[in-house]
């Protein structure tokens, strides 16, 4: 094994159990990973044909009822949600992705449960799904900024484990990650896109009011991880500071649950050498 | 200008103009093209990085009724659309990307006028949408195999042509794109299919039944060029037994209509340095 592999599976390390504490994860560190920024890029680019491929297998054995995975992204502005989808998710065909990002929800939304318009962004048999934000906003936000009561909020989090367990059951392997950033390194962030006229795009004033509520942020995520972090769903906390760091785990993190599946190519559904001599007449 | 650069616009050179005859293009040719395959490849990275930066800024800028881009992909089977999506496409931030795929349309679709699907799938301001498959394929194997009557595929060359006026007139910016490759070249692509356990998953009977109506899409496709290609809305036909080649022009193409649109980087909608002494302050 070369020293820029990974030394110990991230998914073990990075797995939300008993006791977890959300402020005793190191947000600089790069568990199970010896190497340096050098070393993770290469070894993104060595691992994406193998998510690539194991992708396609499940993309090709797709059917009704059949495997898909989810994969949940939750973290504070600036921490890197996009930057998972743009290079560990964009290394696989687009063709079999379901992107879905959420934002503050309209006056529709706001008519249903809260769940009522994750249910419909669900990924289809076969395909990964990627949740920018979810349904977890509501337990977060939500919370922080009292947009619901506490009775409310604390039926959310038994709403969530019976919605998980039910689409789990349903064939969609859920992967939830927490990008996990650092204040300071979420201060030089936003700095960065005030400094940069091709960066204003991505800032908004809104972000350091959210800024201001961070210790509330880190107990609602906290409280998150304690009630909603199951053996079917588990949640994976993801040192961000690094973000050679946290695109590499989140790969590894899907090539595991795919490898899990373990899809195959299907076999021809029609008589090959039939179909050659057709094909050959034609 | 390097001989591996682009020696005339393919925006010029493949746009279906007056007297366009489909028999006459060869699907092995690579106009405006002088390098290989390699210098193909390495062209295709290069532009990328210009691509991307005009996506970006697309994106960044986008607002209620700004511009999107609209890429429709019509071609035979294996002439590679599939490629484009994942090669070229795949090559920006899939967060600005809208990709839809239409399939035989399904019995709701069937109650609603054939544009009804599609316009669904539009792209929103400031992304851009691929179209794998479109609401051409409603005059090209809706009139191969007679699906609908005659006066009904005379109607809807007008109605394609009316829905794109409208379109284009609020805000999307269509690129039409036939991926044109040649029979023999069909044959080795279906036949590579049919000798690898792990692309079977990709081949279908039915693709030979297509196949054998050839003469009958060709024809279908030239009256569609006649009829739909308008100066906001022109089609390209793209010769693409050379894979390479076709990505490339495909990218081009792209590259042509997002500087035409020359989106900026927007303003900051705050007070840039009243922000920085909040954020610092945080």
């Amino acid at each position: 094994m070369s020293k820029h592999e990974w030394e110990q599976d991230p998914a073990e390390l990075l797995r939300v159990g008993e006791d977890f504490a959300l402020k005793e994860v190191d947000a600089d560190a790069t568990p199970g990973f010896s190497g340096d920024k050098e070393d993770g890029e290469e070894e993104l680019l060595r691992r994406e044909e193998v998510l690539d491929d194991l992708q396609e297998r499940l993309f090709a054995s797709r059917h009704e009822g059949g495997p898909a995975v989810l994969l949940v992204l939750q973290a504070m502005d600036t921490a890197g949600k996009g930057g998972i989808v743009r290079h560990v998710v964009g290394g696989v065909d687009p063709q079999g992705v379901e992107l879905a990002a959420f934002k503050a929800p309209t006056p529709q939304e706001l008519e249903h449960d809260f769940l009522w318009r994750v249910e419909k962004r669900l990924p289809r048999p076969g395909f990964i799904g990627v949740f920018d934000r979810s349904h977890y906003e509501d337990v977060l936000i939500g919370r922080v900024r009292e947009l619901a009561d506490a009775a409310e909020i604390e039926r959310r989090y038994e709403a969530i484990v019976e919605f998980e367990r039910r689409i789990t059951a349903s064939g969609i392997r859920i992967v939830k990650v927490m990008l996990h950033i650092s204040r300071d390194e979420q201060k030089a962030r936003l700095m960065e896109r005030l400094e940069r006229p091709d960066k204003y795009w991505k800032y908004n004033p809104g972000d350091v009011d959210e800024r201001m509520l961070w210790d509330g942020y880190m107990a609602a995520y906290q409280t998150v991880l304690e009630r909603t972090a199951t053996p079917d769903a588990p949640w994976y906390v993801v040192p961000a500071n690094a973000k050679w760091y946290a695109r590499l785990a989140v790969q590894e993190l899907l090539i595991d649950v795919l490898q899990d599946i373990d899809p195959q190519w299907p076999e021809a559904g029609f008589d090959v050498e039939a179909e050659k001599k057709r094909l050959e007449a034609s």
